[in-house]
């Protein structure tokens, strides 16, 4: 294997896998990148076998000659270090030669780098993916989708498979549902050219969380693909693979409430702010609970207390208050995590009395819906 | 006690206490700001009983009311509590007052904060400073000799002495030295106006450090005021107080070499950069070693290896090698150390032999020194 590439191409191609390296791996070749050259370009391969992410390097690229081909192979390196070299070379040229004992040679510039390698042959061979289940969005949706969700998975594990995010195909529309059993995210997505039928995966949110990462804020779409054991979001130079949460995902809608003693119209920023403050003292405590007392004149009263530090009490105008009087506690971390996805001005809180579950949703739809269980005081 | 302030005033007070505060003293008032009111303004104080910090916001400044006064007074506040009380209060109009059990009322907008204060009598008193061993500097010229010396203090308790910086004021001149027995710093400074007589104080590396973080790059003057047991470093609108470590520091003239065998000129940054890339190798190892070779044509070679990854080597071109043959290992961090706190394009590397400590300064004066002994190899 030997080829010539551009520093800077390389290190966005790195920048993408070395999301999936991790030094706690079981496996010693995962603490490698794979490196493959073909006439296409340079493919690498990053694991830490929940994840796998891939992304290729064309030799040409608008009009531009980004890698030169000398000779085609493969060879594995350890990722970190691969990673810093090539971080730290002097020049924006970069010659890579591997020989027969896998001596991975590094040029650029007066610098010269002899690194031992590993047999590309040992490395995992990545899972096979059948095209049917597939659909696609935009990159900014998919990624919207995660941020209004995957906060609200379980960190425990006790129950696995709450620290996944169920995503169901049902009808043309995409649900996904996060829970950790105190407080619920659901977002629900009309797409174009749904698959027909019914079939739903659970997500690790940790994988979720690293795709973020990786896909930019543009509308290019990424295509997905669901199997029994794996998913696969694809972009055009990266290939995304997560593994599955086995089991099934419990039923969430009927947690979900239909009717409302109380509803309450509120600017949500204005919201997250006064349970912002009331935090610094309620999370002295032990639970980071504030309360929300509906007074009159359309006023709103969050306080909270601690018997060592003080109290805090503000006041905030709604829009309107519907309904009977209402005084509830509720985590506040739980509270700005909701509103946070929420997003926009107004937003609607509804409650069912002070010890059931409550909604919190835009005033213009419910396609994000957040719920949370009440405290008792 | 009760008062009217521009919120973001307060946060640049608290930005530079809050420096001080440590959250492991082991006395409990000392998690506390004091806040100390007069016609004068608001004086915040802060102290983990090494370094402590006080500032003075003026009632009015550039002609703007900054301050209201309405009744003068103290207070201890808890730091951590308040300062994030301050940044997250919903105006810029904040309002505090005191009442007769230290209970203290913040409120801003239709935000009302009451959190429990303490007996600003408790807290402890500023040391009493005599000014007769002052001068002054910009305080751009003070960063720059705290940053030239402070990284080789000695981090270990064995030696105490060591994690201090010897300041000594000596025929109109000011020497500042800091060693951990394994590479040296010193920074020589003329300064107008140095008082008479020979002193020395050894100052904790940590209050130069945190020092460094509340003054500004500006050529404004640092008053520095030196007695027995405190340094004060003032400038118009914040005091530094630090206490200094007591003993006798070495002699440490006598280390640095008259005498050279070998002298190499070369460019400051490609050597900086060389050895940063065979770092990468040498840490695996585990005294970070890299070896620096000269060759013929007034080149120098610097390589590492690590039998586990592999090899690096890079040649240099160098401006002129002078004298003997050479080949010396030593430590890539305190090289490349040294070389940040020489600072500049061309440099002056220095050798008695390889066994022997070599010295570094800029080709155009000494004013930074730096030395580092080599290991063997």
């Amino acid at each position: 294997m030997k080829f010539e590439i551009m520093r800077h191409r390389l290190i966005d191609g790195l920048n993408d896998v070395m999301k999936a390296i991790s030094s706690k791996t079981t496996m010693p070749i995962l603490t490698g990148i794979k490196i493959e050259v073909t006439e296409e370009g340079l493919r690498l391969t990053g694991s830490d076998s929940d994840i796998t992410i891939q992304t290729l390097i064309k030799v040409e690229e608008n009009g531009e000659q980004v890698i030169r081909v000398i000779e085609e192979g493969s060879i594995v390196v350890q990722a970190r270090m691969f990673n810093e070299i090539v971080r730290k070379l002097p020049t924006n040229d970069v010659e890579i030669e591997v020989n027969e004992q896998f001596k991975t040679h590094i040029r650029s510039g007066k610098s010269e780098f002899h690194i031992n390698g590993f047999d590309a042959s040992e490395y995992p061979l990545l899972p096979e993916i059948q095209d049917d289940r597939q659909f696609s969005m935009p990159a900014d949706l998919l990624k919207s989708i995660v941020r209004e969700t995957v906060f609200a998975i379980s960190t425990s594990e006790s129950r696995p498979i709450l620290t996944g995010v169920h995503w169901q195909v049902k009808n043309g529309e995409l649900i996904c549902v996060a829970t950790d059993s105190h407080r619920l995210a659901r977002r629900k997505t009309t797409l174009e050219q749904m698959p027909e039928g019914e079939y739903s995966v659970v997500i690790p949110g940790k994988s979720l969380t690293e795709l973020s990462k990786i896909i930019g804020d543009s509308s290019v779409p990424v295509h997905i693909v669901m199997t029994n054991q794996q998913v696969l979001f694809k972009t055009s130079d990266v290939s995304f693979y997560s593994r599955l949460i086995e089991g099934t995902y419990p039923d969430t809608s009927r947690l979900i409430p239909n009717e409302f003693n109380t509803n309450v119209t509120i600017d949500g920023k204005a919201l997250f702010q006064a349970i912002d403050r009331a935090s610094l003292l309620a999370r002295e405590e032990r639970n980071n609970i504030v309360r929300f007392t509906s007074l009159e004149g359309n006023v709103v009263e969050i306080s909270s207390s601690s018997a060592e530090i003080g109290k805090v009490e503000e006041e905030i105008q709604t829009t309107l208050i519907e309904g009977e009087e209402l005084k509830v506690s509720f985590s506040a971390k739980y509270m700005m995590d909701a509103l946070k996805a929420v997003g926009g001005q107004d937003v609607m809180v509804k409650f069912t009395g002070s010890m059931r579950p409550f909604i919190i949703n835009s005033v213009h739809d419910d396609a994000v819906l957040q719920l949370i269980v009440p405290v008792r005081t």
